[in-house]
């Protein structure tokens, strides 16, 4: 009955978004793929299952037919699935399946008994399942299908989800609603959400998920919490994603009443290696821990005046036996206020590089700071030599804009994959990785993201960490195609490749960062200078004053932790890209840049395009009316809205407040501020989601 | 397309419970009333919008055919459609719309230009709107239209949901996820949920929705809150919902900055009316205030010395010029331990009947304490004889389980409104009331209100508002043939007619009350004795010791506080109805009942039969495989069992907690506990859901 139901491909009623990019909708007649069957013999293997489940949904639903999974090849057109030991007619192909690799997939067209067939296949069953939904992927897509035998192995063994979601369902940094984790009825009750968000994952390679904040709980280790821990995991296997959980350093006191959480202690080393063991007792291939320590109030094993390595070796010998791993995170700060922020991390992991257990990895940032609009590559890729590093991104929106604005974070993550780091020959970020984490931006929400364009933000965070080098706008194109279709890929391309940018401009052009107002980090605070810490505060960071604005890290001394070849480019403003300039220097407001205009002459008109972007990207949208379903078009619609609002509140504060200091004129043809800056101050917005630290 | 719709009344895949009670599914051809057009002239009139937009999206669907919206009547079987100043036809039938209600309606089959139509008529455009969904739920239920006219208009003028929550969009004893109300996007951006969730409102006859926490904040009369209330009220507005807030008796000093939020101070008064014009200049239908004064840390007038009426005057004064009404909750109790909590609301509001302004209601919980399973009848029902007073429920089932019991909440409220006062005649309770609250079980997970049962709360909230005499079973009834269907009505009747006797068997039976684990409530502490007031622990309200059990309600004088009536049956053990005997009594373990069985073996056998119970639910559940979609039927088999392991929880914990106070042995043929009393006492739930005060 289509009144009320959103699956004909021909209508555009209103949909939520729900489906992701999993949107199997009718394909016309002429350009369907003909698929009449999928054999697969071990029907019944869990992994296996996934993919004919997945396959038969995606083709009767883009086919218009009914496609039966079947164990005998009888008809022409058969999709063959599984390896080569669960399916003999696999087996007699004698696939070549090299390079080794138990998560790599094979498609190949191939004639079996006379019947053309596709078979889709893999060493592994996991295999397999990615090759499924690569293919459901390419005629979603309208894309062909190669014509011999294509492989695919992903880049990095672990391509994570980060959760910062608490055990009250609220989420860090979570602009989606609650966390997908309903602790408090699990184990008993699995939301079947929970098997969508498998496929979702599933569908992209992601391969983990860190269920937790980073801001941990010892709770979660607690018997009762790891037999809802394991409800997830078991629902999770099926398609390939192990479970991890962060570890609170301090949990041998809090959990196992002991005196101390000392990692030279015997007691706390016996208590992990026991408490680990009950883990793993319950779901064998627990992945293992994150752990963030002393940094932001979390304890840690310099309480104890032991090291980071120190810390993570206790823990990663106590996984060790079971094959989990350990990813220690490099985001830590000391005691002392520092005289440069950025510098911390490297300060703190690179002299201890060579010291970690194997299995520990260093989980670093994209930048030295945090997830700023834009920042550079943290110097620890390529420092570290002896030390697996894990890139972590920020895949919700914390310093952009929330779920109401778009901004499209593939361009920003290639951005940093692709840098070199002038250490050693090509050698690009993206080779010193042993895997991509991602902030997660999943949340109840009926669309999951908070918004429709976030969803790309998690399908890039999957594509990137199976293929680092695919470049950010193929796969916003795969992204636009499966999500909105193939008809209007092309303008959500190209609001998607500019959407990052303009937050930049709106936000801190020019290499300017960390200038949100306090706590939510919702709009701008750029005046603020009253935290308990110099480094908490905007002001810290900008340095601006009467005379000048930026940061000078070559004066710091962080400009030495980059290679040679990038001290020389960034260290005078002159050879210094522009996007970077405040990053990096510190110049008068009436440095000119290569434009001829002076900073801040630059800085204003910087604002304003940043503005006049967003306000560019609706008329793109509004184009769009008719050509996308009503329900999604409506709400991009609004939220670009308030993009354009919050974008002008961004930009009339930070120049009312530059101008209260520099004490200059508007360049000629910008409008001012529309308001005061004491009423920019004055705004407050205590509810503002995502500051769970607060409450 | 089938295989991704649930849309088909032929077919059982799976639904997800969004629709509630609005199942418009298609009808068996032999069974539709046909109809083949709408005929609204005034098609535009926001409330006739609604009414012609839901007739049409429910008869299409219903008959599987296209049912145009017109303004000329041109065809047999036309639904016409408006008051008889928006609809000529209508006008020219001269039917007969008294007793004159403004949100009643008149239905009529009639004859017009010959034609066989059907008239949904009243006064105001909001009665028609009410029965345009009476029509449809006529005919979703399988009901037969009535021959000649029939006439309905709602018994209570207020028919009002309370939501308990709180502006970062946690809710208070909320188990449905967020808060619908996503404040920090509003006003820009409104769900569109909101519209579904008028229209659910409005099909069942709910008028008003009170926002926010009445544990409440300031903040919400802020000038950027009052837009966010009114794109609120703007939506709800055309679907005849009143848009009502929480009034913080602080406000004054807290918003306003003034030093005192004194009721007789001029400044204050000044505030109250200045802020009031303010939010009724933005929303000029606005309903009121609730205000909780003096209960629980709220302040309150008696901060100043002053009484409630002294300071509920003093808003309804400020109220009163633009007709909005002041909702005062009874649910007060002063800074001493009092000898009776349960006398509590009758000892400080019964004096005060009279003092009160004419736009001041006095909100009455069902109970003398707090929305337990089982309480008599709130002794100020018929108390107040000047003083209007709206009976308060809970709809959420902060004491019946959260949302994973089955608990039909409608029993429990016609055992309160069907109560004689004994105080005049024949009067019953909802004799004296003016309208019912009942606090929201509503929230942003995908069900509404956490499992599908528990939607028949929300539903019978409204329809017990509307017709409080209407008796529990028919609105069950009425309920489950629209949410699961006609033919599986019964057996689901069934079960909710007995789920709530249940839960007051395995939780507290004979009378007992308040026996819940502390904070959250979820699951049993019988034996909580630690907490800060004395009448906060369970200890206080059971009273039990190695001799006997129950509160002596005779000796502490409360007994008082009803009718003499009441008096004489509740006076002595032996006329208490045993269900109550321990409210009102402290009897020896060895009390004989009419059973000859002693309190201690009734009261194990009551327990247990609370949990055989739902054993007997689970079995009736799972006789309907295959008759109910399976998504739902999913959900509910597994809730279901959730509450057979609760149900034992609370049984065996109280069984071991009285043994370990009486010392007797368990009566023959009994299971003992299945574990030790320190094990119940061990159990912890730091993150159970709906406990906002310490989350």
């Amino acid at each position: 009955m289509l009144m009320l139901t959103a699956s004909a491909s021909s209508s555009l009623l209103a949909e939520d978004g729900y489906e992701l990019w999993m949107r199997y909708r009718t394909v016309p007649v002429a350009k369907q793929v003909p698929v009449s069957q999928i054999v697969c013999p071990f029907a019944d293997a869990a992994t296996l299952k996934a993919a004919h489940s997945e396959l038969k949904l995606g083709l009767e639903a883009m086919n218009d037919r009914t496609v039966p999974v079947v164990s005998k090849l009888t008809k022409q057109d058969a999709v063959l699935i599984g390896t080569p030991l669960t399916n003999e007619y696999i087996a007699g192909l004698n696939l070549d399946l090299r390079p080794f690799d138990d998560e790599a997939f094979v498609y190949a067209p191939a004639t079996v008994n006379g019947k053309r067939v596709h078979v889709i296949t893999g060493t592994e069953q996991q295999g397999v399942l990615y090759g499924a939904f690569w293919f459901l992927r390419q005629l979603q897509s309208g894309k062909p299908l190669p014509k011999s035998r294509y492989y695919s192995a992903p880049r990095y063994k672990l391509r994570l989800l980060n959760h910062w979601d608490n055990l009250n369902r609220s989420v860090e940094r979570g602009y989606a609603g609650q966390s997908i984790w309903d602790w408090h009825k699990l184990p008993d009750y699995v939301d079947p959400r929970i098997i969508d968000y498998a496929r979702a994952n599933a569908s992209i390679g992601i391969n983990g998920a860190v269920l937790t904040n980073v801001n941990s709980n010892a709770m979660v280790l607690r018997a009762d919490y790891i037999q809802k821990t394991k409800a997830i995991a078991d629902t999770l296997r099926p398609y390939g994603i192990k479970v991890y959980l962060t570890g609170r350093f301090s949990a041998p006191i809090e959990l196992g009443k002991l005196k101390t959480a000392d990692p030279l202690d015997p007691e706390v080393q016996q208590w992990w290696k026991d408490k680990i063991s009950e883990v793993y007792r319950e779901i064998p291939d627990f992945g293992g821990f994150v752990v963030k320590a002393n940094s932001e109030g979390q304890p840690g094993p310099q309480n104890y005046g032991r090291s980071h390595a120190e810390g993570a070796n206790m823990i990663a010998d106590a996984l060790a036996p079971h094959g989990g791993i350990l990813m220690w995170r490099a985001f830590v700060y000391d005691d002392k206020t520092p005289v440069d922020r950025a510098a911390q991390a490297y300060k703190e992991f690179q002299p201890l590089d060579g010291q970690f257990r194997s299995n520990v990895i260093v989980q670093v940032k994209n930048g030295p700071i945090d997830f700023q609009p834009r920042e550079p590559f943290s110097p620890l890729f390529g420092a570290l030599q002896k030390t697996p590093a894990l890139m972590e991104v920020q895949v919700t929106k914390e310093y952009l804009g929330f779920a109401t604005h778009l901004a499209y974070l593939g361009t920003m993550w290639q951005e940093a994959l692709a840098s070199p780091t002038r250490r050693r020959g090509q050698e690009k970020v993206l080779d010193t990785l042993t895997g991509i984490a991602g902030v997660s931006n999943i949340g109840s929400d009926r669309n999951w993201c908070g918004s429709h364009f976030d969803q790309a933000n998690w399908y890039a965070l999957g594509r990137l960490a199976w293929d680092p080098t695919l470049g950010a706008e193929k796969v916003a194109d795969e992204w636009a195609r499966l999500t909105f279709g193939t008809t209007v890929a092309k303008p959500v391309v190209s609001m998607m490749m500019r959407s990052r940018e303009a937050v930049v401009d709106y936000t801190g052009p020019l290499g300017l960062t960390h200038l949100m107002a306090t706590g939510h980090h919702y709009g701008p605070g750029p005046w603020v200078d009253n935290l308990g810490r110099a480094d908490w505060n905007p002001v810290y960071f900008h340095r601006g004053d009467r005379d000048g604005i930026g940061f000078d890290r070559v004066a710091a001394g962080t400009l030495k932790q980059y290679a040679p070849g990038w001290q020389a480019v960034w260290g005078k403003p002159e050879t210094t890209p522009e996007n970077l300039l405040l990053w990096f220097h510190h110049v008068p407001w009436s440095y000119r840049l290569s434009s001829g205009k002076t900073v801040w002459e630059e800085m204003v008109a910087r604002y304003t395009h940043g503005v006049s972007e967003v306000i560019s990207m609706r008329a793109e949208w509004a184009k769009l009316g008719g050509k996308v379903d009503a329900g999604r078009f409506a709400q991009v619609t609004e939220f670009l809205k308030i993009q354009e609002k919050e974008a002008k509140w961004w930009r009339d504060a930070s120049i009312a407040y530059w101008q209260s200091l520099n004490g200059l004129p508007l360049p000629k043809g910008f409008e001012p501020p529309e308001h005061s800056l004491e009423y920019y101050k004055s705004i407050s917005h205590p509810y503002a989601p995502g500051n769970t630290h607060t409450g």
